[in-house]
């Protein structure tokens, strides 16, 4: 049984976040990870590394399952060059999402790279794939969160195993159930 | 010709973003109201009203076209109990998206309400539609946007006509182009 329980025809997606500014971007960061988290990511590099901001990550995993990880980063490059697998740059100026799709999804690893205010020019060189979640300026949670959707799609519970609590989908109202693990009492 | 260019199949979405934190929340809820814009929305109603965050979105519009507007409003519940169309809330708690999305489809037009921090519990019995992108916690910016995304597609350029410049596709680099318009040298 594979560590995680993504579909197997679907790639492992890892995402870098460049030019994150721990003073000023903390809440912003924070939705990026967390819709990273739930819409099916494996693992976040952070650059610049943010201590606090990995831990409250590591507290909603803890809480909520699965294997996703904050992993702060000094430098980006070396991630890039070193990632063995497609690099894939989010930019308002790449090629559409829809023609890129099919592409990407033969790949069996992704690095996906979303920049901050300001994108460092040599981004679109080292990566593989520079892809626009539409021609427009918008935000890169929602680009990477259209992009995760269109890749990976609905998620299995099983993607999120280890939690302490699972929701049960309502139409009204909200239910939390404890889940209760195997030799615990 | 409609006064809008969507698709005639497809319903016509406004956002109604609750409890934004005009001093804490700008960069939040800029991201939220450039996705609702860049994937499809008509219009964002702010509650409580941000002149200054109205008026940055308006710029955008201007120099990319469309006709997107953000619309400041005192209070939600009348916005919620005079709209004329479906009511989605946007709650991790709620339905899969996967099952709610046919029925959302059908409707001429939706108001989707995207809660902040505290939602204000009312929201789960005035809403026709309690929808969750994912029963994990996240992004309400992620969850818009590939709610939108699922319901409206990819948007043809003429969606966002009007505009000063548009980008032209690349897989490598920027392009824009000024937008010449009839009637002007």
């Amino acid at each position: 049984m594979p560590a995680r329980a993504r579909r197997r025809d679907r790639p492992d997606v890892a995402v870098l976040r460049v030019g994150h500014r721990p003073g000023r971007d903390p809440r912003l960061t924070t939705h990026l990870a967390l819709a990273a988290r739930a819409l099916g990511a494996s693992r976040l590099f952070l650059h610049p590394p943010d201590p606090d901001l990995a831990e409250r990550i590591g507290a909603v995993s803890r809480r909520w399952g699965g294997t996703f990880d904050v992993i702060g980063v000094p430098a980006w490059k070396p991630v890039v060059e070193q990632f063995r697998g497609g690099v894939v740059h989010l930019t308002m100026y790449g090629e559409p999402l829809a023609r890129a799709v099919p592409r990407l999804r033969k790949a069996a690893r992704l690095l996906v790279v979303v920049g901050g205010a300001k994108v460092p020019p040599a981004l679109f060189g080292v990566s593989d794939h520079n892809v626009a979640v539409g021609s427009q300026p918008h935000s890169e949670v929602a680009a990477l969160a259209v992009l995760l959707d269109r890749l990976l799609g609905d998620l299995p519970p099983s993607r999120f195993r280890g939690a302490e609590q699972r929701i049960v989908p309502q139409r009204r109202g909200k239910r939390v159930l404890p889940v209760r693990r195997k030799g615990r009492q």
